[in-house]
């Protein structure tokens, strides 16, 4: 069966696990058959093999190439998903006190695990607008430790369109748009970000991070919640997800080939400007995120009239489109258009809004 | 191409990620390409999708069937290896003192981590003898909060062939022999393995925890570390590592069909006594570990002359075997011969060295 034909039938906006470009899941197939011609399935080699040592080398490489990440960084893969590195990001360098801002869910998991560690100051948050906006009036505080924010919020439809100054060390989730535009990454002293939207498959964290962060570190973390840890070995401490590595390696190799982050950002503009274009001039449709902090990763929409919220999921889904049910903390509907979401399967979705 | 045409060729000795039967990697390969009919791969449906889930409740149920575990116990999903759980168990479980057998590298590395969160006492190790063997007297204290021992130890081919009654809860690395053997669950108040060897591929790690045992639980636990969350939430509290679990899955099905653990141990058996056999009765070659603690997954050995070291690995390698390179600490050969190792993969070994 091709994975090419199966996959021209279904228009997937799901807001993460997400989708993957044909060429990637191809490429997949071919690794658990026969990896690196090794007459193995990459499922069954030693990670300390020579040929999977390279896919982590290449795939650090191509995230280094990519992001045009500058030397003094350093780029690691633990497993755990981004709600270990909320834990992770304060166990390790939190001393007196952090702050963050409060931009929705994901934010507000980060902030509680960091009140394990230190004092936590939430200097903005957009909470009593149930996260419509992206605060804008704030300072930071010279003394903390780090000020961490969340660039994307799957949930809410919100981004940050430009990221803030800060006097102190940056930090930045940026799981669900990583990839997406072009960034300064000497702006940031750390990101990170689960794989699962535009790096690759559920099942491995990016961490990028500045040597120098890392100089003074605290006592007593334990071995495998210390950065140090895995940036010494180069993500070998340990058994590293082989297979989730090595599926961000195919999509990475696709990114680069596809023209790089500067085209995702040039067709992450025109499919969110063909979905908001629709959600604004279509009277049946209103957006939920404030404009200028709409993502151009998760339009979040509702209709006017609720009562018809079933009838338009049904038309919908009969047009192929799977994954847009709105997250209940908003209601309505949620397009993700991460990377690989082709322009046609926003037309789709546009044309059944037209049509409804 | 075919997946079994290109795996008959090699023979995969390798200590883990380690081979895993041909149906297995052929399943895998179908859900990357349309997964449970959804038209989209595995790795880009939402974890939370009803196929997925189903997948999780499957998974669960089969490691209860297989393993025979009572009702009052939970069974979880993790990402981070075992290594992680090095430092969970003693999060969540060291109030005061622990007591740890020390059988080499991977209890080392347990106790590293535990004596962060409280005493341990080291009731017994092998570590004078390189560990050669397993330690048979000790007393184990009726005051500790748990006490934890590693039943297989890959580096050094010893196996605890007899488990100890323990006086307080016992807590068990099972990482490299579970699913090798019937074992009798109620002895244990928490079972934990990495996946990549009996289990499925490396990403995810199986927790498996007597409810008793979390009756009193510690405060201030990250909320990742803290097993009563992913209790709480069947593993989904955040995104899991989806394709390991997915393989592991496929893995699961296959050691069912093929006849469940009691059927592995058979093999198992039969596998380690053909290898053992020929290193007992070839003068050219000697094991590492006392006879009566060896390992059945894995076969420490040395040539008696190991100037011949290089020539014998060429003429393994000849032969298409693959991974038999003895680990750094002991040194000479080591043959991983885990579930999906087929009993002609340690034919051709053993042909090899008695050619040799």
């Amino acid at each position: 069966m091709s994975n090419s034909s199966t996959m021209g039938k279904i228009h997937n906006f799901s807001a993460g696990p997400s989708i993957l470009a044909p060429e990637t899941i191809d490429n997949c197939v071919k690794g658990l058959q026969n990896f690196a011609n090794t007459g193995l399935s990459v499922l069954e080699v030693s990670h300390r093999s020579k040929e999977f040592v390279a896919v982590v080398d290449e795939t650090r490489g191509l995230i280094k190439d990519l992001l045009n990440i500058p030397d003094n960084y350093d780029i690691i893969f633990l497993g755990g998903g981004a709600s270990m590195q909320f834990c992770m990001v304060a166990y390790n360098l939190l001393k007196e006190k952090a702050a963050y801002i409060n931009t929705g869910t994901w934010s507000k998991k980060a902030i509680k695990e960091a009140k394990l560690f230190g004092q936590v100051d939430v200097i903005a948050s957009s909470e009593e607008d149930n996260f419509n906006n992206i605060p804008k009036s704030y300072t930071i505080p010279g003394d903390a430790d780090y000020f961490h924010i969340t660039s994307n919020n799957t949930i809410f439809g919100t981004q940050f369109q430009e990221f803030p100054n800060s006097p102190v060390p940056m930090i930045c989730d940026m799981s669900s748009d990583i990839l997406s535009r072009p960034i300064e990454v000497s702006n940031f002293d750390m990101i990170y970000a689960g794989a699962q939207k535009n790096m690759g498959p559920a099942g491995v964290t990016v961490v990028i991070i500045k040597k120098s962060l890392l100089e003074n570190p605290k006592n007593g973390i334990p071995t495998m919640l210390n950065y140090q840890t895995h940036i010494d070995k180069e993500s070998m401490f340990n058994t590293p997800p082989v297979f989730p590595i090595y599926a961000m390696y195919q999509n990475l190799k696709w990114v680069k080939a596809s023209g790089g982050v500067a085209e995702m950002e040039r067709r992450a503009q025109n499919k969110a400007a063909l979905l908001y274009n629709e959600i604004d001039s279509n009277p049946k449709f209103e957006g939920t995120a404030k404009k200028e902090d709409r993502s151009h990763m998760n339009a979040c929409f509702k209709l006017v009239d609720e009562t018809k919220n079933e009838a338009f999921m049904e038309a919908a889904t009969q047009a192929g489109c799977s994954g847009i049910k709105g997250h209940r903390s908003v209601g309505g509907f949620r397009a993700s258009m991460y990377n690989a979401l082709p322009l046609e399967s926003v037309q789709v979705l546009v044309d059944v809004m037209k049509k409804f």
